[in-house]
């Protein structure tokens, strides 16, 4: 099969490979039908986090499952399945507390295991691990377009949603105009969330915030933007979506914050400098979140999905086909695409 | 009346100032026949943190009421009363919410209001700020200095257990053996913990953990600390509380976290470097806390040292009078006491 690989930041090829067997009884082998490049993804291909030469890439992915090992007793030959962004056994103590990217036995996509940058992933314990949809919607690109985003970026909006204690008719900021915060806007909205204030600098992103139902938009930044939401929230926000992952957006999000405000934070923590800690002490804020459990979510956001209740597939905004993978990354790279999607 | 005065870092003075006078019918004058100092307190002494020539002290105090304003109704002349180390209106958004430290019109006890290390303070929002005591324990000495530490360090251990979420059953562990860190340890024994790890290193003050609770005690330090955790719960603590307010500590704390475990942080932030946030987010750790809304404990705590179920007593070491309040600072500063209480 073809599968990207990595060879150095900036250059990633699309090669042949050994093809996937399976090699545990609670695995499938999965033929990869839609995938996404994530932001988090740019990281290594900016040679900002280590990764290795040979390493495989893409941890957001969806397909058709070919085969089946003797242990695999849910999902079938034919399904359509929807992978998260990790594998899990769902029987460890974490999993069982829906805790999903915690597990003992667990792993990421790419790295050493298969990536969804390519044409077939062997899927370890294949029941657990993947989410089986409707064969009536085989033929429904567009559905299946707006199921795609909860491998990961609508499951991590969500997550920081969630961790934030978002509540019906709270007044929400959401710091990131990136494909995450994106989703953490339809996210908030799916809550009940009444005034929805996005931070952000990007014009076309900020412009599908308010069209996923962002109410206002702060462009300026640090102590400025600050200040503006201080100033029309009359206080603050009562929940806070960090969804970059910088010192900047961080310390940018518990400045925002109302006394006693939680801010659900899911951005890859890229922190070089400090906190702002003392301001967090003097108004109690708290900090939930972390890497999201995106398998225990995807049931009912896909379930919204099929109801039409939520489509996440706007931020998918340039398509390429496998081959196409490393225009992928210098499109998202150089910001002109939010997300690419990789249709095989 | 004579107060204690702040003139330079290891340079306090208790000398002659005003008698407080009821400046808003909302006041009461209270004479303080208790107070303590905060080990908080220390950092000002120490000159590491800025406090103005001339600034009154004492922040954790209690006494008998001996005036009140036209506007209070439920504090009497000559009641006994406690204050938390924060005052605050009853009546605001935070207030009703529980979180009186963030009121809009409060304010900390010394600075350029009253200290409780001194003979009287003017208690703005008496009746909400104040806690009536039952008259009957007023020739109990014991019961009054078990309740003196719910001013500030057992309001401020138990904020910490309540933020960690700490459930009956469970295995918590501690970071600091200073007041609040074994104010902590009664606070999750109260609330059920069944493991209580302690992390400190003044064997005095680990003895005191072990005697109010404490099953395990980890002396060692840094990595090793965290190591040692880790291994003696088989993955970390299901709920830390930190206690200090270090970076070490605060790492220390999240290292020894389980996947999913909540940090109680009530240590005063001292951070000068940046905290671990990749384990945290790889962890799903979260941070929950801050300046502890006492008053919003002071009842309960107040009702289990009444029933004898509570006596954070012990960590009162030492003793001294208004005139001995520069010794009691110089013995907190060397370690020689763990906590001074001031008996006017």
């Amino acid at each position: 099969m073809k599968a990207t690989v990595f060879y150095a930041p900036g250059d990633l090829r699309v090669e042949a490979v050994p093809d996937p067997v399976i090699t545990e009884p609670t695995d499938a082998i999965v033929r990869v039908t839609h995938a996404c490049i994530c932001g988090s993804d740019l990281w290594f291909y900016r040679g900002l986090t280590p990764y290795q030469p040979g390493w495989r890439i893409g941890h957001e992915w969806m397909g058709i499952v070919e085969e089946i090992g003797p242990q695999v007793h849910t999902i079938k030959k034919g399904d359509r399945v929807i992978a998260p962004f990790t594998f899990s056994d769902g029987d460890c103590e974490y999993c069982r507390k829906g805790l999903q990217t915690s597990c003992i036995h667990g792993g990421l996509w790419g790295m050493l295991n298969d990536g969804g940058q390519g044409e077939m992933v062997r899927a370890p314990f294949a029941d657990s691990t993947l989410v089986t949809l409707p064969s009536r919607i085989e033929n429904d690109s567009a559905m299946l377009r707006a199921i795609l985003p909860l491998t990961d970026v609508m499951g991590t909006g969500h997550h920081a949603a969630v961790s934030a204690d978002v509540r019906k008719g709270g007044t929400v900021a959401i710091v990131g105009d990136g494909a995450v915060g994106l989703c953490g806007v339809q996210a908030v909205r799916r809550l009940g969330a009444e005034r929805i204030i996005v931070l952000g600098h990007q014009s076309r992103r900020m412009e599908l915030a308010r069209r996923f139902g962002a109410t206002d938009l702060i462009t300026s930044r640090g102590d400025e933007a600050i200040g503006q939401v201080i100033e029309m929230t009359k206080g603050g926000a009562e929940a806070v979506l960090e969804c970059v992952g910088t010192s900047d957006s961080l310390n940018s999000a518990i400045g925002i914050c109302r006394p006693g405000c939680k801010v659900g934070y899911v951005g890859v923590p890229h922190h070089s400098t400090g906190i702002n800690f003392r301001i967090m002490f003097l108004r109690n804020v708290s900090l939930h979140g972390g890497m999201a459990p995106v398998r225990a979510y995807i049931p009912e956001l896909v379930a919204d999905v099929l109801a039409g209740r939520l489509d996440p597939s706007p931020v998918l905004d340039l398509t390429v086909d496998l081959d196409g993978v490393p225009e992928g990354y210098r499109a998202m790279d150089t910001r002109k695409a939010i997300k690419v999607m990789v249709q095989l």
